[in-house]
């Protein structure tokens, strides 16, 4: 028996749906036969769910305050024993769809099917699923259409498909993108050409960003919190020399856009996202333990005044 | 399909009820088929299951220590996607029994069936099940008659009748009562002439009072654990001028009668409620976020030194 | 019906051996028809279950991080109503097996039926079960053998004998010694000639000490997470004088041995536990509330310097 992420993550679905009055989840079938699950109005429990589908059950979400430099915040703890895995082949919005006018990032294990990105090559990881399951931080639900070219893509018919989507500024699309601070470290590891798949654990806890006003403001603030108010352990093989070094590149702290809420530098960037440092999408605090000698290795900070003027700005 | 608070409820009661012994709850019937479930010499699953039950299942409860000022305190968190519904129509105290004798505090999805409060017309809830269940705060089971009276009232059969019952100075009073962070926000809100249906998400945190000598002193102490140990984060459909006006009235600190342990307040107040401001019963500290704006606006703030007076006195 | 620990801990082990892929956890069979539970590769997953096994599903484990004189930590959270009983006639590590030149200590249910402690009379508990599960902290799985007789010695046929073991230097082996904050209160407690039967409720909290180069490298880390970071709050049915006392003698700061990372107290008693004052092993912080009087009482301290020069050193 082979691990199936997209099986895993429908499981985790189908329990969202059959509890969608509860948890104020819309769910519709397209003209085409996918099931579409809108937790636009959802709220902590839509979010956590969606998040663990994300991560196609191979990580967990809780909620706790955390209390940074004596100011009381919602936020959550993730904590997945699989984190390339979880992370990078379901969790990570790395497929871009742009099709008959609509365009999405998509997310979740779906893509582990499509393997659009090469990142599947290097995980080694053969999905097999006769399901599908892609979510998506939109506003615009998928048409039919949409929905038929993904299930094509990944293989399905499209009633095999479900897309969860969830808007940016929503309490959802907060917990979801919070819920993606150890994703963030596993990426940026990637990112600086670390086989991520000797990361053997990792426990993360981000601030919930409060619900903005429209969703480019969300999307400000929602980096926020992972850039000035995560933080992430790993656990990872690999040796002293390999990770004293690789820390100091690792948190938000060390790139040179760091310092200015995201809509700032957003925006100074004209709004173009290639125009900004990639090797600024990382949590602001970052260790890494050894386990081959038990060392640690830690860098970055969270940074209170920065997340504060994002928040309550 | 439309929710049914009770029914939702009474899944939980059956699960708690379905590992008593491990628990610790006693589950006995009534000579007219009530069922009573004691959750006296319970604990802290006791009294998680007690409050997830007071909410019908549309709040969660989970525990992690808070550090206050550096000082170390069991702690629990709550959230909840539906404020209004979990907290109001569902776990509130609304609902005063007295009868043959027999006096008691009423809370739980009972009371969306019995309508015994104005209440339930401003929150629109149309409740309807084929089972209630009412959670008592007491140190006595309710009599058959009582039991039968609550039936009547709640249109259902003696037998289809659940009670859960908890002294105040028990470890899952405590717990049932801390849980209640999040409710006594929004109860302010109400009683401040605010339509709490418009509260989307609430997050909330409360120290865990120690369990206290005798019912009054736990009354106090579980009272001080909200007033100067509560924190409460509330999404909010509403404008920035009406929630900055708002807030400030809105946490216990806004009080005549805030600063010292409850105990001195109702000791001043000679015993009796209706001597105390209303608008005392409120967490310490709450922060309101607009959804339409994104803005957010904060009053009020935890005091240990009260929070130790009455925890450790 | 009575509570069996073993059957409850069996019911726990196979949904652990039920998503063994996911949990990265072995699952073989003795030659002798006893099932090994292998959770070196496991994490946060497998160690929260291993916990929770160990303490027969009479406590629970939640994860969030602590921030100890501004240090953020992941940590994790035990609860338990039956603090006796799932802590010491369930969890605790007391029954040594030295047999055919295999030596490891036994911790969970399975100690209940063997009854080689002098504990159980003096809890009082009479185990029946049809299974029996044991917990190793080991890197070597027991021949069929050394199982047969752990078999025979509980009373069940080898096939109805469950074995977990995790070595002390894995994720899973720091989560699930971190996880005996509470057992190791109830263990000095009785070391103290306390009833701990009195106990009706324990709460503590526990950072997750960082897996180790090795195995008596991690013996040093995770017996300093609990001396140094662990903060429990037991509630007890005790009066204030007894209380008063106890409180004094229990946390590990009121030890000789008190003051240095472990491994350089093992080194100094030339790694002989005899040597060591048993009274070390306890939470670096204690609270105690008597449930008779309300009040509490409180000694010790968490100490980030050594347990950060034990953590990163």
């Amino acid at each position: 028996m082979t691990l199936s992420l997209n099986d895993r993550a429908l499981a985790l679905a189908d329990r969202l749906a059959g509890d969608a009055e509860a948890l104020q989840v819309k769910v519709e079938t397209l003209s085409n036969g996918t099931r579409l699950i809108d937790c636009g109005a959802g709220g902590f429990e839509a979010g956590r769910s969606f998040a663990e589908i994300c991560m196609a059950g191979l990580g967990t979400v809780a909620y706790s305050p955390l209390v940074l430099e004596g100011r009381w915040l919602p936020a959550l703890t993730v904590t997945t024993d699989r984190p390339a895995i979880a992370c990078l082949a379901a969790q990570y919005a790395g497929w871009r769809i742009d099709r008959d006018g609509y365009f999405a990032m998509g997310s979740g294990p779906a893509r582990a099917l499509i393997r659009a990105e090469e990142l599947y090559d290097e995980l080694g990881w053969d999905e097999r699923a006769s399901a599908a399951v892609l979510c998506l931080e939109t506003r615009e639900p998928p048409p039919a259409d949409v929905a038929g070219f993904v299930a094509e893509r990944a293989g399905v018919p499209p009633a095999a498909l479900t897309v969860l989507m969830a808007p940016t500024a929503t309490v959802t699309g907060s917990v979801q993108i919070a819920a993606r601070v150890v994703e963030t470290a596993l990426h940026k590891l990637h990112e600086l050409d670390f086989d991520v798949r000797r990361v053997v654990a990792g426990f993360g806890s981000c601030p919930l960003p409060p619900v903005a006003g429209d969703d480019m403001a969300a999307l400000g603030r929602t980096n926020d919190a992972v850039l000035y108010g995560g933080q992430v352990h790993l656990t990872v093989q690999a040796d002293d020399d390999i990770l004293r070094e690789l820390v100091e590149r690792l948190p938000a702290t060390a790139s040179s856009d760091y310092g200015e809420p995201f809509g700032n530098v957003f925006k100074a960037a004209e709004y173009d996202f290639y125009k900004i440092d990639p090797l600024l999408f990382s949590p602001g605090q970052i260790r890494l333990t050894s386990v081959e000698s038990g060392r640690s290795f830690e860098a970055g900070r969270v940074n209170l005044e920065v997340l504060e003027r994002s928040f309550w700005g």
